[in-house]
């Protein structure tokens, strides 16, 4: 019952076997490989973005930094949610590399961004015209949000609209998104500069890519991405990871399953009077039970994260405390059902 | 009618002639000068704080920086409110400053901050215990706030214990505090690790003090006092300008002058229909008055600035507009009453 | 004839065996599982240093860079040679990880840092005593050096004998080190403070150790390899690489067959007629060769490159023109024969 | 006897009636004032420059690591002497301002860049074009040196025509520069992106305008500028000093007189036997002295450096040890000639 993470799964067998394939003959390093040829055009057709740069990376927060150090000026200001993994959950990572931007977190909607407040905050910040003031530089949503929820298309159209700023989008889960939308991948990326696209918590061993849809950020990205330790040697066996989970919509695949078992165990939860303050959108699951509940599966051997930080398991029974469930590729059923099981259990 | 800011005002004459004195020899550069050392004993004496270090400075913003600085690691999170000038109107100084640290803005209450959400904020920083959470390392407060508000010592104690971490106060109108409050120095700055004391806007020409009450944090300020650009050669003529801001209480006579002719602003505006949504302690004074009061200022020269970055003068005649006066240790009784004249005026 | 670098050949088999052993049920993300806790154990016995803690990386650059910064505060000098990779190769990642930490590049000797000169800047480093002087905080050699040289343990302890200062190993190529010298893994690190421990070259996918001698160290390199985005979440990947590396003593096999390699080259070139201008101790040789012999090698379809920026192939044809060749765990006898075998082939 | 810096010398009265005749009314901060505004035209005469930005400062340092951080990216290099204030005496200033960008320290003729030298290694540096490697920026020299030569307008262009890189000169001792070579301020700065100009140690009581011929760094500079702490508000003190220092050609007496003192001190030292490694050009004499020559002159108070860390005024009296003389406006011929008889006196 592991529903700590989606980066605790295995890799995928068919990314395996591409590694294993991968690993034949000499290549060039530093992206120069025919692996990472391939992978840039594959995401330009998949993207419909024939200018776009790619560049095979293995760490989410290195991608995440790197490419929003590239849009704004140390000076400038980056525009996300309050929840946002870029300014919550990774040490400081985006003023590191910008060399002192910031980033201004907003309250939005549930976990996603309200345009109208964002738009304001834009506003103001490009009204001020004053020395003192950071300007406005981009604008980072996250999809999947950090509590589930997704963005269509349309949502990203109006957060583009309100902020007329350059739009990076933190896709750690961008499958699951993609799957629970339906949309094409043109029409979820069409209004963005980057791209931080994650394989890694969706099967593959350590792979993202970082996609320049404006390519006038090559430079200052391949500077931060070498700088900062990310221009890897053996480049070619991370491409050859992504191929993979591209190829036959492996991607696709995966993460459908992984949000139908998000699915399945939110409407367990439900069932059984768990509270779902979130929109349960893919495979992402938050719901406050109460404690005796978490006491029970954590009995049985459950492992997942309780969200809130002042809390534990000793104290009222009745009280109920938020949880984080997360589903992956390698999730199944059974193992959906044995924790809803566990719930409900005897101690 | 200037109320734009305090640091639009002269000299006060006898720090004008002190400087004069101060011209008068070869002296040691880098503030091992006779001045200098004169001067951390004045501190060190005015605050009963004898292991205190102190630093002449020229700017408010440097001596923020490299304070708050001092007090952090790049990783680390400072807690403000969010109408604090380090976090809106240094231009990302202390990111820059400390390589990266966050500035965590809060709602506060009015322009203070609100202990109980401070402390509620610092107890879920230091519960993480999260390699990818940035942990809890100061507090810097204004004193007067951005919005003219006053802590008392008991607010600051209040602040210290909810958040138990090292305090750093923004002095930038510490005079006005002081005379508003009629606390002691000492009372005023007991639980504070580190004091930006600010001069220039009560009557000097360019003089802060750093001062050091935690001497620990030697090493780390003065090499970013250095690295930064502020530890000045010839720093005899800014402590000789603090030490005549001290002689006899000059700064709190300056300061008791400029505070009341922000009561007086504050009570003229009431009288006139004004909204005054802060407290007016000292020499800061937010007003909404109707956009018709403004343009009939304006018209007269009055010159200060509207708090709102989306409206202006052209509109409504009778919409509220928030605008910010401020009074100094020059402004007259003759002043104030020809704003309030103004504000009522025929066109 | 694939001599450009050591990080073109593919991952040994026994490694790619280990990753598939290694992709078996959920593990723990972020160095939390089990193969990164053997992989601690493993290094603290190898190196006899029980307290030494360990951190699988995935990148050479972030590695040196996450514990350089951990070793120097933003104000420090670290002593280098200068043709030192972290200050030559990795476009500022040092001043970037450490917020400006200089790094001071000395002639040395050969490729390698002279005692007596690096003890004499340091010396006047911490004579200096003075706000201005960047104060010394640690030393950097690589080993083997970028030139192919080897530092024995008697060249290191004079190194830290000289310096007294926290010292750092790159070790990019530490086994090829560990094979040409015949020292055990405790006398090569003995003086050591921190250690890159590079399996990249030497056979790996994408794998190298941080190594903390001294666990001071914890907290700042920690945060560096957090907030850098390398704290990877399925780092049981790159641990078990290294597990394997480690395995039967793979890495020093794979290493000294490398190394064999190069003293084969070498021994060619010298007997064609080619310069050595540096002692050929491992799978690095550089060497001057008449441009005739370079245009017919690459005529012939050898890959390396050229060492001097401003020259080609284009000109007079007995310019000898230095070179750079890298063998590794793939190069074969035959490919090094055929390389040698182009330099004097009909054109 | 004061030889230790011109810094500690006093502000001329000439300057210090132009401050208290500038403290007279309001004045709009941060430079918007009318002394500032006029100090833009005088130097935009000055230089035949009429698109030049000028800004007031007080720090030398802060002056030129915000003017060096707005001419590279964080990735850059800068060129300069290895003996250079911005590298060796800025508690490593410019990667602080610029995000990590390198100083790269050169030999040189004596205290000056060597044009050929300095070609070669941006040649290189361009050439490379190389993810990894740190592309050229920016060249910085200063004039006077640190060793108190003179670079000649025909010097700068020969430095401008070997680097073809944006050109900063640090202008600590501009001033004394202009007075040794007697060409015209146009001549000196044609070749220059940007300016430095200090008053500080030519009389003024902390005073540097930082010039921008290019203005297209305005936006980066004013940026560090206000980030940095250097946006002071009450502006017009230093406009107004630097207007006066300007005056009647003041800055070029002052110069003078002191280049004269420096003449007179280089002569006698010489007439003792000292030797002089650098050419004395201006204010600055460095000389070597027999040990009991420094012993003399100390014992009757005379203040000033020995330049060697790691020697002191115990030992073989006749071993030479190198002192460094600074004279300034200040300076009288009784003071050089009493330190001249001091250094043969009994003891």
């Amino acid at each position: 019952m592991f529903f700590a993470s989606d980066n605790t799964s295995t890799v995928h067998p068919k990314i395996m076997d591409a590694l294993a394939k991968a690993n034949d003959g000499y290549a060039a390093p530093y992206a120069e490989d025919r692996w990472t040829a391939e992978l840039t055009e594959r995401l330009r057709d998949l993207f419909q973005a024939p200018d776009a740069l790619v560049y095979p990376m293995m760490s989410g927060t290195g991608t995440n930094a790197a490419l929003l150090a590239a849009m704004t000026p140390p000076w400038g200001t980056i525009y996300c949610h309050q929840s946002a993994h870029v300014d919550v959950d990774e040490r400081n990572s985006v003023p590191f590399y910008s060399g002192g931007a910031k980033l201004m977190p907003l309250t939005g909607r549930g976990s996603r961004l309200d345009p109208q407040e964002l738009g304001l905050e834009v506003r103001k910040g490009k009204a001020a015209e004053d020395i003192h003031i950071s300007p406005p530089a981009a604008v980072s949503i996250t999809n999947l949000t950090e509590f589930g929820e997704l963005y269509r298309p349309e949502d990203i159209s109006q957060i583009a609209d309100a902020a007329k700023l350059p739009l990076h989008l933190d896709g750690a889960r961008f499958a699951n998104a993609m799957a629970a939308s339906g949309a094409s991948p043109w029409e979820m990326t069409r209004e963005l500069s980057t791209l931080s696209l994650g394989a890694t918590k969706t099967g593959a061993m350590g792979a993202e890519a970082a996609v320049l849809f404006d390519p006038s950020y090559q430079e200052a990205f391949e500077s931060q991405r070498m700088r900062g330790g990310h221009n890897l040697s053996k480049a070619r066996y991370v491409s050859a990871q992504i191929l993979a989970w591209l190829d036959d919509d492996l991607w696709l695949d995966l993460a459908t399953h992984a949000n139908a078992m998000g699915a399945r165990l939110a409407q367990g939860i439900a069932e059984i009077g768990g509270e779902l303050p979130y929109h349960v959108d893919g495979n992402l699951v938050f719901a406050r039970l109460p404690r005796i509940m978490h006491v029970k599966a954590k009995a049985k051997g459950a492992i997942y994260h309780l969200a809130d930080h002042d809390t534990g398991l000793i104290g009222d029974p009745e009280t109920p405390l938020m949880a984080r469930f997360v589903t992956s590729w390698s999730t199944t059923e059974a193992d959906v059902d044995a924790l809803l099981a566990a719930f409900v259990s005897d101690l």
